[in-house]
Parts: C-alpha cells; structure tokens; sequence
C-alpha cells in the first residue's frame, strides 16, 4: 500500500477541489492536456496509476504549457485502489455505461454534490480511464457511481483532455453559482475507500474459507457484484465497522488481516 | 456580397442550431477540432472568414476524424459581415471582454436566449477570433452581446477547439435538461420490499444465534443501523439471493424460514 496518499496530499484535495485519476494513459502529451484542463478549472491534484510511457515525461510537461505545475506534483500509484483509498466520494468516467448497477450522474450534477463533500474537507475524485479502452469493469466498480456527458448520440468521442475539461469547467461553474447543496449528514463521516477495501477483504477472505466462490472461474464476477453493493451503500466509518462485526460474529472467528 | 448566405444554409442554420463562425483562423488542424465539437454538441453548420491556410484544407479534414461532413459543409466568406448577414442574434466570443459596451453572457445564460430564437427558426451563431489575437474590436461591434466563458482567472486560456467544444456541450445540455440524473439499468430489476425483508430476518437470525446483538438493549438499534445499510443500497433481486448465499455461507447452515 505504498500508494496510500498521507496527510500532505489529503489536505491538497481538501484545499483544491476533486483529485483527477488518470488510470493507464497511453500518451504524455494527453496527461498534458489533462493537466491544462484541470488548471482552466481551478483543479490541481493529479493522480496516475500506470502511465504506459516511463514517468517523468518530457512530453507531458511540454504538452502542460503553463500547467507544468500541475504535471510535476503528479503522484504516481501502481492500482486505482490505492490512488483513491484515502477519498470519499470517486465518481468513474465511462462513454456508456455498462451493465453495473451504480448510479449515473452528469458532470452537472455530480459537481454539486461534490461541492458539498469538498466543503467538509472530505476528499473526491474522478477517474478517467485509457484512451483507447476506458476503465475496465472492475475499475468502475470501485467507484461510488458513474459520470457520463450528454453528447450528440451519433458521435459522442471524447478525448481524455477534452473528458477532463468539461469535468472542469463544470467544477470551476458550480463554483461560481454559489451555494452548495448538503445532503450529507456531518456528523456521520463517510468510510474511505481503504476502509471499505478493508472490509470487501475481510468477506472475501472468509467467504473464500467457507467455499463460497464455486465454481472458481466465477469468482471474479461474483466479487465485482458484491463490491458494488458496498460501494453503492455509501456506507460511514461507523457502519464498515459494525459490518466487519456481522461477518467475524458471522464466521465465527475475528478476522486476521492477511 | 457573394458570402450571404441562400435559403439552402438558412434552412440548415434552423435545423441545427446555432452556426460557428471561425475569423481568420489560422491553423487546419484547429478548424478540424473545432468541427469534431460542434458534431460533440450536435451543431452541423461552419462558416469561415478567410482561413489563413488555403482552403479546402486537407489539415482540417484529417483533424475532423468523423466530422468531416462538417469541415465539407463548410462556407467561405471575406468578412464577418457577409458571414452573420441571415442570423437574427450573434455572440462574439472574448477572453476578457473589453472596453466595450455590450452585455457578457456565460456560454450557459447563451444558450438559453439561443434555444429561444432557433424554435422560431431564427439564425442565430457565436463568432471566435483567430488562436492568437482573438477578434478585433470591430468585429466584436458586429455582435449583438459578448460571450465569455468563466474560468480560473490565474489560467483561463483556452484553444480554440476546446472554446467551441464548451459552447457546442453547453448548447447541447440546454436541449436535454429534465432528463433523470439516476438512471438504473432496466434489465436488472430491483429487489421487492418482501424480499428485503427476508434477507434482513435472515441475517438477523444468524447474527441472534451467534450473539451479535449483545448487550440486548442495543439490539433495537443495531437491526436498524443494519437494515439502513441494506436498505440505502438499491438493492436487485439478484443481489439479495447473492447475499443470503454470503450469510448462509459464513454461517455454515442453510436458512430455514422461521
């Protein structure tokens, strides 16, 4: 876990709006271009998780024109979990949204309830997946719920600096429209995503004890239906802790973290 | 005044929404970008005022991937006059509107005036400057308002690509707003309150008889807590028989309905 973000850059997503995760970018003049997006919307912290080319990249930077800030404060993690284990509300980016049962939001609406979270320090991300590909789906479900851009049906191609861009924009206008909207309780602290990794491992761990997983070739699929029932609780700290309650009471034995 | 356009574009213009006016802009590939987000926003119709490359402009075409009916479609005037001479309202855009006096409208507060005009099949366009100078005073005097796009001050320069591409997406989120933000895939159905119901009693079972809820007091409590959990996550038909394979799984036994 060495990818676990500390204080230092908890208090950069505190101080600058949502985290942008670029997960297995292809090129660096695109993670460039990213970067211009984010700083056109008042956004800063930019997090990769396996750029294809060797890191730092020269291309980046020069792509960055102006944003080279943004490029060289870039932090580097070897798996998404890790890149967004310390926030709280990480919305996945997908062209069409598949088959996952997890809300979807316009950038439009997603903002505002962003804001909301950003205004109580609580750290949010949006993750943005390959340029050829996008987010695989087992990426997708570690997020909390989808954003999708309404575009023109009959050609709704998006590249990865324009995707963050109008993410931006959207971010830096709700700024200026005033007001957020709250609708989250203060008091009851949402889990992070480490916390909930922590929990999924727990079940897993026993539930691969007890045989659950059968056949094994279905494991996979069964894993990614159960974390989106987790993810999709929008479960407290409070919460993941009595949940890892329920399944030690459950087993029958307290859970040793592997 | 070979450049006025004829009943043929006029048509055009009330079919597909407001007409992008490009003034002398200077690089191909720029025109092919910008004609990729108007597809992005579903506007179809580009005007250009002297283009500095010669025109057509294999550049253009190749940048436009997918777009190039846009690019072909395109029409050439000499001045900006000709090319807004059969639109009834016309917004200049600026980097920072200048010492002139004109009413600034946001690209969003834009399109909702545009949306107006265009369902009474009124022409309407945005016009944007050449890359590096933007457009003149003169050529702003052409318009009736200045459209201005709010961004971070300390980084607000945008290419031109991209400042069509915030206008095209804010045009084309104008003509799909009440659509739901929430939507849940159809296929997947979601689980009835009866079968909530029994996947709670069977894990309360469990849980009673593994002596989770203790000291018995809390107990009230501790069913609700859970049950918001459970409730709060919009669960499916399929998940809820997934979970109770989970709680019959860790609990060694198979659920007997009391």
């Amino acid at each position: 876990m060495g990818g676990l973000a500390g204080s230092d850059s908890t208090q950069r997503a505190r101080l600058g709006g949502p985290v942008i995760v670029l997960v297995r970018p292809q090129l660096g003049v695109n993670i460039g271009a990213a970067a211009r997006a984010m700083l056109n919307g008042g956004l800063s912290e930019l997090r990769l998780v396996r750029p294809r080319e060797p890191w730092p990249n020269p291309r980046a930077l020069a792509a960055a024109s102006g944003a080279d800030a943004v490029v060289e404060a870039a932090r580097l993690y070897q798996t998404l979990a890790e890149a967004i284990a310390d926030l709280r509300l990480v919305y996945a980016t997908t062209a069409r949204p598949r088959d996952i049962v997890k809300p979807v939001f316009t950038p439009r609406a997603a903002v505002a309830a962003m804001r909301a979270f950003a205004s109580d320090g609580r750290g949010c991300g949006v993750v943005f997946g390959p340029e050829r590909t996008g987010l695989d789906n087992e990426e997708v479900g570690l997020a909390d719920a989808v954003l999708s851009v309404p575009l023109n049906p009959a050609y709704a191609s998006l590249n990865l600096g324009q995707a963050v861009m109008l993410f931006a924009y959207e971010w830096f206008q709700a700024g200026i429209e005033g007001v957020p909207r709250r609708r989250f309780d203060r008091r009851k602290p949402a889990a992070s995503k480490a916390e909930l990794a922590a929990l999924l491992a727990h079940l897993e761990q026993e539930l691969d004890d007890a045989g659950f997983f059968l056949p094994v070739a279905k494991r996979p699929l069964m894993v990614r239906n159960l974390r989106n029932v987790f993810t999709r609780a929008d479960l407290t700290t409070q919460e993941v802790r009595t949940l890892h309650g329920v399944v030690t009471s459950l087993a029958g034995r307290p859970w040793r973290r592997p």
